[in-house]
């Protein structure tokens, strides 16, 4: 029996999704017709992003279960024509993604290949970096994200050490916690990397006390949340050369401000948001075992508890 | 008891040395007192590189034997003065130290990071690459060091193919031999990494032939040897679009002649031969392993074959 799968995000994903939701449903079994274009009564499930022009869920008769292509659903659970099941996102390939995406702007920094990569005078200067296991990197924020960097990074042979609110334990990373705790994790990174949640408590976390505790010449890295950073207290870091230079992946305001000072910045490399994507191929199976799942009579993965929100 | 250990590399080095080798020697339970500067009938063992200034080791009467710092010791083997034992140097952290070279430059490959370092119109433009499950890196040349690096690049999640003369296996790699394998390894490799010796059989392995074997927008990167790529058929694929980016960081003459193409290529990124090098630190341990089995009567390590020459 065909199940006919309406694909509801943004028009510009339906290339991106199309071939991997295609390839998931066959590899999961399911006879599906896939479609960024059905009418409403033929459609059994709705595979949504919240930016999508569809906002009117009540033409979705016969649908069984809406499934969010993001993590976020923030901007969907409200909706009142929504009275069947919501299914968040929890791609593995995202964690991947921020994992690969760490582990590759601390080689960078490790290694110093900038100089390399911009060289205009064509100076063959050889230094030679310290070894991995001679170089600390900090993870402030010791989630399944940071847990998940830490194993990598420690494979590769780095000192690895964290910090989170609350204490904590992970094989073979020092653990640090709280306002103390924050202090000597800080006082011994040569590279700092955060992967705190965005909240009230978390907020410039690196301020200028703070970034006043890590050692001269540290690099920082950001792709967790603009305002963990004081964006003025780092400039001054970087302009007094307390840090040698910053990575940051995320912003107050995105895209950046074409006039904000990191644009230009010599100490600063600005990435658009790019560290965590949701990953096509992986996210597909999550909406593939989902749909499976309810073909089958079995109880629906990520389901959104709509009363608390998420 | 204290053994005189006399520190006889280009002078440059004694201060990168110093501090490691006496941790090494403590570490060994060895009293040593270590000098650049000794009269040569106190010293008990010569640390060696073959650019230093001692050339004669006659009146070196008591020492028992020559410690090498470089694993070449094609400059010395054949040196008449010098009658006791002589150990080359082969040391883990130069394994290490070219394993985390090449994952670097891999990781900067794979995430495509070099747009937002060089970035002067700062353009917001997201781009996700595939993850490294998807993405396929293959060693040619799969001995010590190519072995070193497919394991720490599966651990990343790379898919990894290795090629090499003869057939070998190793776990969780895809290993291709003999000159059809090498066109098998090569058409499905979106990253190169040369780790081939430097042989009469391998010289130009990637050559015009063999370039247009990789799929188009392939990445090529050299920590291997100079000779293993031909320069003007590198260059021509670059040119024609067909080979994306090369990183080499050894080349047929070095340091680089000012002249060479490569410089102002804006598909090569050369680096000074920093890939791999003699760490101070798990060196100094290799030295002090001699030493500490010289005292004790056992047999040296790695002690050259003088009439083999290596």
């Amino acid at each position: 029996m065909t199940v006919n799968v309406l694909f509801a995000a943004h028009p510009d994903r339906w290339d991106t999704y199309q071939t991997p939701l295609q390839a998931a449903f066959t590899e999961a079994g399911i006879n599906a017709h896939l479609s960024p274009d059905m009418a409403p009564d033929m459609v059994d499930y709705i595979i949504y992003a919240p930016n999508a022009p569809l906002q009117d869920f009540a033409p979705y008769a016969r649908a069984k279960a809406v499934l969010n292509l993001w993590a976020g659903v923030e901007a969907v659970v409200d909706n009142r024509t929504l009275k069947i099941p919501l299914a968040r996102m929890v791609d593995p390939g995202m964690t991947q993604s921020m994992t690969e995406w760490v582990v590759g702007h601390v080689m960078r920094y490790h290694l110093g290949f900038d100089r390399h990569i911009v060289n205009p005078d064509h100076l063959w200067e050889p230094h030679t970096p310290p070894l991995a296991a001679e170089r600390n990197v900090c993870i402030l924020g010791m989630g399944a994200l940071g847990t998940s960097v830490a194993g990598s990074l420690r494979g590769l042979g780095f000192s690895v050490s964290g910090w989170s609110r609350r204490a904590k334990s992970v094989e073979g990373v020092t653990l640090h916690h709280g306002p103390d705790g924050l202090k000597t994790a800080l006082s011994e990174a040569a590279i700092v990397i955060l992967l705190l949640p965005d909240t009230a408590a978390t907020e410039n976390t690196l301020n200028a006390e703070t970034l006043a505790h890590l050692p001269k010449g540290a690099f920082i890295i950001n792709p967790g949340r603009g305002p963990l950073i004081d964006d003025a207290a780092l400039l001054a870091a970087l302009d007094s050369g307390h840090i040698a230079h910053a990575t940051l992946d995320v912003f107050r305001i995105e895209p950046l401000p074409q006039d904000h000072p990191f644009w230009a910045h010599p100490g600063v490399t600005v990435t658009p948001h790019v560290a965590a994507e949701t990953r096509p191929i992986t996210a597909s199976r999550v909406i593939a075992e989902n749909i499976r799942r309810g073909e089958a009579g079995e109880p629906f993965l990520l389901l959104v508890d709509r009363s608390r929100g998420y």
